[in-house]
């Protein structure tokens, strides 16, 4: 989780949104992103995503091993991209600033563990009173 | 449907999954796309996603008025983001090759029309004959 809040920190230095994800299998990181909305003008760039991409293209026995760490609660398009690729774990940072598809992923078999990390809740807060609009862009609102 | 289907067919010309998608909003086309696994080796750009990172950053009341157009029943990924950005509509091309998330699309208010178009179905079936193991590894199988 650590790594993933780097990531965050990284976008919050950016002037990006600081959510942050990892992507590990075996124990070992093999992706690392962060929301590039600001960035990059993506839709599509969540944290979670541009951590999937990161680690490139890998096959089902690969994801089916994998834990995808991501310091917020994912919302659908992340959780969709989780469940369509078999990942069999979800660690999230906190679900107090938002509360996405967790009942979803629990729903296809994803086990699901919040940790509700004050540096996760922390990074967002500053973020969301600085720029509420870019939040509120970012989660379709 | 048509734009859709053009997009499928670049796809197919580049090697690539033969998916395309076009967003609609007030029936002028402002995003279109098509799979790009193949061509720039991404997990997240599926045609539905491709589509949406062309139209680039929109205010949630565009998306309110969208039809996403795909060829191909869209996955997890794909109806998330969909449901994350509150797009009203989706014409799916067919779902004969791969039924995806229409159930989990209608049950948050997205309207889901099935068109069983035979180009779509023509051009997936040629791209699996000629490559199926980059079609599971498309859906996660």
């Amino acid at each position: 989780m650590e790594a993933a809040i780097d990531e965050a920190r990284k976008g919050f230095g950016e002037g990006g949104l600081p959510i942050g994800s990892v992507l590990v299998c075996d124990g070992r990181i093999i992706g690392r992103g962060h929301n590039r909305r600001v960035q990059d003008g993506s839709v599509i760039h969540h944290a979670e995503m541009n951590c999937l991409e990161s680690a490139g293209r890998q096959p089902a026995s690969v994801y089916r091993r994998c834990t995808v760490y991501t310091t917020l609660s994912p919302c659908p398009m992340c959780s969709g991209a989780m469940i369509l690729y078999g990942i069999g774990k979800c660690v999230v940072g906190e679900n107090r600033t938002f509360m996405g598809a967790e009942d979803l992923l629990r729903s296809k078999g994803v086990e699901v563990v919040v940790r509700d990390e004050e540096a996760c809740f922390a990074l967002m807060k500053a973020f969301i009173e600085r720029s509420p609009e870019v939040w509120n862009e970012d989660i379709g609102t």
